[in-house]
């Protein structure tokens, strides 16, 4: 996987601007690759042509329409072999966000339709869900489903004991992340799996797995049958390819319905003329992420566990978020700073070169505590004080160390004010 | 308005290919402007940057994001201008099928959800729109709501004196095309207005106007006042933008609610991290189609038009669907040929190096007559026949002169089988 070249890829300083002087350009250290990821220059090749020569409606009969056609379906069976799954179960979406809409919103209404009432179907999540889950849980809700919520431990591990305890004969999915996108946390799906298909037994009915694997495609398997998911939800922008291009995967026997209406694309799933760029780049990333995840978790996740003990070294104050080990996200470090305003620290950060971030960009808008670190520790000192460091592939222990001489400056200065 | 060189955007032959032979590339002509269109160098030099260094999520706190942040904003304050709207309305959407579905949906349900029951709405159409207005009325139906539609005559135009019948005290949404994406017919929005206002006056209770603006950006005047909309939907991608990238600019007076749930982005109507390259490069195609609309509208009438007598003069068979003047799109040319299948005529052309098209790409996936045409002339033959030439700003007679000869030339062929 080739990235653009540095001084390209993470000085943004240039960006927008009509001229440049030269040698003012300071390096960036880029530590936010949960919220957004550079272009792969190989996605980019692919997207080019259709921007140019390539504009044609893949609806449409004639050699434009058909050449058009010919990239969506390549896009397609890449994606479907990257993942290992039929192509006719990869559906091209505009992003994680709507993926999620169309997985929880789809499979209620389904089953609806099919003649079971909103009254009489559960679904199961939990607190920690990206706002496109929680969100549209409260839909839910307001349709009569009824929402809830499993326990999770201190590390944000879903509790297994008490996820038996909730299944009941009306439960139709469980909706998780893959790996949490704030503090990491990556769910034991085979175990959470198992406990489904026992419930499957015990009551005689389907309860489908939705996985949100918007963190996952750089760093964790996401071969459908690996991750046991029978939704599985992908982001094109979290790994490398283009922003408003998502994809959702399915397994053989789950049974969505739509939740827009138009033309039949994407097998009548999700109408519009397709985003032809966006999907030839976004399985150029997918397959790119997916080929030598495995490679890059281990390499990144040193440089996170060094990270980790020198950020914990270097401020005595730091509380470590989330899971070790496997456990956690290869590319995630996530401390609490307790008593300080972390959202100032961020910025402080940022004028001395390094993007970081204290939660989620989908929930930043609201300002205020992590929900994700209020819900695992029952500590609002901590989730108010949440800081989030998310490494790219080639981020060095010397980065980490540039920051933490940073942050410790900060933390002296604000216990001096 | 400056196009990609005609080589480079008209040549599609080239696309894909690895080698090419030179002087083997044959010019293609391309008459199907309604359902894609090159895209504009300037877009895409708006959208470059943000597939390299510019990559930020427009929520995130730092350098990065404050850019990407930057492009969106900028890129909606054009959009507003062009449109003469304030900021604040204008919402970027992945497209006009996810327009029309948010604004329809999000009209009934903001009603909805401030008390007034499903089985209280009526909401008023025509079955002359696009598969993304019609199927989003089934589901209106599925709920409850009324749907009405109302009369057209021959030429497609709306029945003034039908819908004044229509109107009742429960009517709630008129929504209509400014210009019909099959046979151009461009509807008297300033008529259809003023119905609506005097049953305002008479119910003393709003009526909103949709209006699925998709076809109009570069042939007809979209300032929001001018199309007395109070819900006006684009699509970039029918206007030289990039696919996957809509708005829905919305009067100061309209309230919806998003049909779809996550993060505050688009002021909560739309969430999901911003397709930031998109919307630079839909703001560019919307600004430049607008900013010149009338010449382009003039030059190009006038080539429809001695399109028309020609293909009529040529073809004895052909008849004319749609209307004529100011009242038909100026790039729209859409004929009948009674006892002919059609769809064979756009593969003979393909063939010949013309891009034509029978219907709309959206309804294409179906196969089958014209729905649109089967509703204005009530004439299966000539519903079951049509071919649809849209032009492009730069088309010309003698390309349409060189088209009807290798038409004329196939007509002959079948009716010699």
């Amino acid at each position: 996987m080739k990235f653009w070249g540095k001084k390209e890829s993470v000085d943004v300083t240039k960006a927008g601007r009509t001229t440049v002087q030269k040698n003012v350009v300071s390096e960036r250290v880029y530590f936010d690759w949960a919220a957004a990821t550079p272009l792969l220059p190989a996605a980019y090749a692919a997207m080019k042509p259709c921007f140019k020569e390539n504009f044609g409606n893949p609806s449409a009969i004639h050699e434009e329409g058909k050449r058009a056609r010919e990239v969506v379906e390549r896009a397609r069976s890449e994606v479907a072999r990257a993942l290992q799954v039929r192509p006719e179960f990869v559906t091209f979406t505009a992003g994680g966000t709507e993926g999620n809409n169309l997985t929880i919103l789809g499979t209620i209404s389904q089953l609806q339709a099919k003649g079971r009432s909103y009254e009489k179907m559960e679904v199961i999540t939990t607190k920690l869900e990206h706002p496109s889950v929680l969100e549209t849980m409260c839909k839910l809700e307001q349709l009569g489903v009824r929402v809830k919520y499993v326990e999770v431990n201190e590390e944000g591990l879903i509790s297994l004991q008490n996820l038996k305890k909730l299944v009941t004969a009306e439960t139709v999915l469980l909706s998780v992340a893959y790996a949490n996108s704030e503090i990491g946390t990556v769910q034991p799906l085979h175990s959470l799996k198992k406990i489904l298909c026992e419930a499957e037994k015990r009551f005689k009915d389907k309860v489908y797995l939705h996985v949100d694997a918007a963190q996952a495609p750089l760093w964790l398997n996401c071969q459908l049958d690996s991750t046991q998911a029978d939704l599985l939800v992908l982001d094109a922008a979290k790994c490398c390819g283009p922003k408003g291009v998502g994809v959702l995967v399915r397994s053989r026997r789950s049974e969505i319905l739509s939740s827009s209406f138009g033309g039949g694309q994407e097998s009548g799933l999700r109408p519009g003329t397709e985003n032809v760029a966006g999907i030839a780049g976004a399985a150029v990333a997918i397959v790119a992420a997916q080929a030598d995840w495995r490679a890059r978790a281990e390499k990144i996740r040193e440089v996170r566990d060094k990270g980790i003990s020198l950020l914990l070294k270097t401020i005595p104050q730091a509380v470590l978020n989330g899971t070790k080990d496997d456990k956690r996200l290869a590319n995630n470090i996530n401390i609490s700073l307790p008593s300080f305003d972390t959202e100032y620290a961020a910025v402080w950060l940022d004028a001395k070169g390094f993007a970081v971030s204290t939660k989620s960009a989908c929930s930043s808008a609201g300002g205020g505590e992590s929900l994700v670190v209020k819900t695992a520790t029952s500590d609002d000192a901590r989730a108010s004080s949440t800081l989030r460091l998310t490494l790219g592939p080639e981020s060095t222990i010397e980065e980490i160390k540039n920051l933490s001489i940073h942050l410790k400056e900060w933390i002296v200065l604000m216990k001096s004010v």
